[in-house]
């Protein structure tokens, strides 16, 4: 790497965009990074204040993430849940033993009234979590999909219980608390500012519909790296969404053209350039199977950053 | 056994107690017994409501219960404690990670606005306990503890945290909720009542303490089996309590005076007898260590209790 970089701001939500995180933590200064991580999936699963994607961010960041099965964390039993079931609770999405401990810690601050950035600081202490991550926000702000059989279900409902089946004619966010404290100041402060290969519908966007961020990033220099790698996404309904809700092919620059004018350059995968238009565009190989893949990514990406900076 | 009992009501706290119900559970017609707990022990813990009598003669009464250990379940793990207490939480007090699906399930039925005994019922049918299993009150009942050294404590704070060190110069309930539903009615339509051998101070007391538990007692034949064997107590801090609020020595008598009118016999160790004055008292083994000797000793107090009733 040529520059220094002294602060990047990177947007997330689930695995794919924990990895690219996991990338920059481990190329840049960690101190130099604030991850700003969407917190619309959150809900209230067996009573407790579930953050699925914060709590892949952080597992991944502390190396403690299940890389496979892209959720909880890789040394893991499911002994309650096993019970849970057969008491005939709710088993429809699984929370590990040692995962159930972040949600009865968050579950129990958030109670008594701590912020969810300050339990979500004191969690990434605690495990060793080597960069600054904020949630979105502190405030309840829930996606919801919009779906002909079913109305308006919550996002886990949608994805995990009903497994994507309904279609997604729209989604819309629920509540608009004002962004978590530090994460507009992190924008602001930023020299670049990553916006991870998550969903851009579900995983970006609620962070873009807080008051201010929109505006933030508008004075930033934004790159976007494309969720979709030729025609498909790596995970998730991100391919089907794209084509029911922009109406189009799911391209990378389908993705790019969701963000329009925010983002001032893109990273596709290799072969997929053609199919953005008007930005910069980097081709190179975006799949992150392993961290020196992630790193590999973060690297590049910085890279062909330096030149919008 | 000589006679059929349709009705017999049982005391009780945790370990001792529970082993005499499981005993009375397999020497009786099930659906002839109720078994109603003790919850003045009952606490929250990481933000959940646990119960710890409840549970132990739940698990007990399901052969589910950890012989030794007198607590939580047999097969069990601790990886969500371990991650807790690297978390920084609580961890003087541990559950496991199976035992936390009743806590989980319990905390989110009792927010719900569901009644303590009718999540023990749905929790109990779950676990296969044989038997009726009533919570002595819904509303909380708090046994506090009474000492010099830190004031009034928590019956857990006291018994788990500062493992009975200070000493218990009183002990109160606070709150006076109403007897759970049943409980009055189990007692009036009862042939028989047996007290466990548990604690009278901070197990069977609370009970007692509830409106009307007391006078529907008396009018009814109550068996009580001492918990205090040979001038010690199987298990907890029972000897040292006799001793500093009753003035006396820890013997099978104490017990029976501490009682009083309430009982009108007493079941003790073979050679304890001669501390007990004033009510027919049958000496025998009381120890409880396997399922053989909790189902003898329950036939035992039946056969006694023949004469009474």
């Amino acid at each position: 790497m040529t520059r220094a970089w002294r602060s990047v701001v990177a947007l997330s939500g689930g695995v794919g965009g924990a990895r690219l995180m996991h990338g920059l933590s481990r190329v840049l200064d960690p101190d130099a990074i604030t991850m700003i991580v969407n917190t619309g999936d959150d809900f209230e699963h067996w009573g407790l204040s579930v953050s699925p994607d914060l709590d892949t961010v952080m597992y991944t960041l502390a190396d403690l993430a299940h890389e496979e099965r892209g959720w909880g964390l890789a040394d893991e039993t499911f002994h309650a849940f096993e019970r849970m079931a057969a008491y005939g609770e709710d088993a429809w999405f699984q929370l590990g033993d040692r995962d159930l401990a972040t949600h009865l810690t968050r579950t129990r601050a958030l109670r008594a009234g701590e912020p969810l950035h300050a339990v979500t600081a004191r969690l990434c202490r605690a495990l060793s979590v080597p960069c600054r991550v904020l949630p979105m926000c502190d405030g309840p702000c829930r996606t919801m999909i919009e779906t002909r059989e079913h109305g308006a279900l919550p996002f886990q409902t949608w994805f995990v219980r009903h497994r994507t089946q309904p279609t997604a004619r729209g989604v819309r966010f629920d509540g608009s608390p004002p962004p978590a404290p530090g994460v507009l100041e992190a924008i602001e402060a930023a020299e670049l500012v990553v916006v991870g290969p998550s969903n851009p519908y579900v995983s970006i966007d609620p962070i873009l519909s807080l008051a201010g961020v929109r505006e933030a990033l508008a004075r930033r220099p934004v790159v976007a790296v494309s969720p979709i790698i030729r025609g498909e996404a790596v995970k998730g309904p991100l391919a089907a969404m794209i084509t029911e809700l922009a109406g189009r092919a799911p391209t990378a620059g389908a993705v790019a053209a969701h963000y329009g004018d925010l983002v001032r350059a893109m990273v596709v995968e290799a072969g997929d350039e053609g199919t953005v238009t008007g930005v910069p565009t980097l081709g190179t190989r975006t799949l992150m199977r392993t961290r020196a893949d992630s790193a590999r990514l973060a690297r590049e990406v910085l890279t062909f950053a330096e030149a919008l900076c």
